[in-house]
């Protein structure tokens, strides 16, 4: 998602030097006019803002405030976004690090997956002082078609919290719906035709359903990523002593889905553990 | 609902009798121009197509198969559909009962609710031979906009048990990001504006969750019906042996709901039943 987000960013008319862990991924800006940078301090040495999209929020801490992490290299003044999908605790902690020298901090995770990355129309959930999502305003509207400050430091990995929080029961519903009708001998074609535009029609049952009908589990979005922010929002919740049973099932039924070795395959996947529940395979035979 | 429905049969031109357990509910109708008959069986015998719309599957074999149940006034030939959302095997049952006499009967519950009623843009799931379905084709499309024949007898059902388990997970999932939303201190507007245009997306995040916000808990559709429906379905799932563990948590989170007096709510109310597992009111204090 990174490259395409930060193609937009070149595109768009702004010099973009990049810092990437696995070298190859850079090729394909470089040939389009970026320039290198062997660490993130180097990257911030000759930036105004810098834009990070890892793995985990150890990987955000090594990154940012590590010996060659984006911090070191940093300016007064300068802003450090953080676009992963990361802790919220985390944000406020990188902006209170930054602060002593100076350097704003934004969270500005988003939501779209791949899809969204490459034709700009991510949502961008920002957490950080309006005047510094202001300055950044201009980059992030070449990047994504809802860009919204939900408040201070945090907020914007509250947000998006909130929306994996969304999506999980949502697809347990969705694939106990396939489940079912697959069960009960429906077709399952006609099943969604009388069922996605009403009251139980979803953004998954318009764009997820039909790839499981079509025996398609490819990653939009992988079932490995998908735990690990399942296991933040968990977290999170904890801290807020705030009982989520519907999260809590489906981050075990997409840990046993991980179990199952469906890490890489997308989110679409779930339905396999819960036909497993049953001792059915997917489709399962019919009652 | 069937008070609304009826009347678009009657702005398409089809003569109408009605039968209804409540008299004064008929009286819009009865000015409108329908005829009215004591009992079900009276408005079969002068009746080509017998549409009913009850509450439980008790009252429809009442309704259909009792004393002055449809089936004792119909003819040879005739129709009878119902529209309650009942069981699957009771339509079946119905259909061999009816068959003894010559009699059709379709299942054809709905959803998209009293406004979906109103504005005849319901979906309507069909199950039964399709002859007979063609035949009532020009009612059905005098009542909804999405009217899909789904198999034989029990096909319908099948179909709308589908729809409310996608429905019951989907409100868990809105009812918790919401909870979780306004623990962190979010702003739910601006959080809704993040998190709808996405993947996070659904019918009930889009019309029901600004509900909330509004403190609106006014029934589209009754938790006391909702709860039926999800009755249903598991029993059908039990029966199919199937484990659908996001069905059976909804069902009792709406339970639990009905049990805190909250069975006349919309069904947008769970957010109580949520927020009161972690000891809160809604809306709840930040954490």
């Amino acid at each position: 998602m990174g490259a395409a987000m930060a193609r937009h960013l070149l595109s768009g008319g702004f010099e973009l030097c990049i810092s990437t862990r696995s070298p190859e991924k850079a090729q394909g800006l470089l040939a389009a006019g970026a320039t290198w940078a062997g660490t993130p301090a180097l990257v911030a040495e000759q930036s105004d803002f810098v834009f990070s999209m890892v793995g985990f929020p150890s990987d955000v801490e090594e990154v940012l405030l590590g010996q060659n992490g984006a911090l070191h290299g940093a300016s007064r003044g300068a802003v450090l976004i953080d676009m992963t999908t990361s802790k919220p605790s985390l944000a406020i902690s990188l902006a209170e690090a930054a602060a002593l020298q100076g350097v704003h901090v934004l969270d500005a995770p988003v939501s779209g997956g791949d899809i969204g990355a490459r034709s700009a129309s991510l949502s961008i959930m920002v957490g950080g002082p309006a005047e510094v999502v202001a300055a950044v305003a201009p980059c992030f509207s070449l990047m994504g078609s809802t860009v919204v400050r939900q408040g201070d430091h945090g907020a914007g990995q509250h947000t998006k919290m909130v929306n994996q929080i969304l999506i999980a029961s949502t697809m347990v519903a969705m694939s106990e719906g396939l489940l079912y009708a697959a069960r009960a001998g429906l077709n399952l074609e006609s099943v969604l035709s009388s069922v996605s535009p009403g009251a139980a029609g979803s953004w998954a049952i318009s764009n997820l359903a039909p790839r499981v009908l079509a025996d398609n589990f490819q990653p939009g979005f992988f079932v490995d990523h998908f735990v690990k922010d399942l296991s933040i929002a968990l977290e999170e919740a904890k801290t807020m002593e705030l009982v989520l049973p519907g999260l809590t099932q489906a981050a075990q039924l997409y840990e046993a889905l991980q179990a199952q070795g469906r890490g890489l395959d997308g989110t679409q996947a779930l339905i396999f553990a819960l036909a497993d529940l049953s001792g059915l395979s997917w489709p399962p035979s019919v009652a």
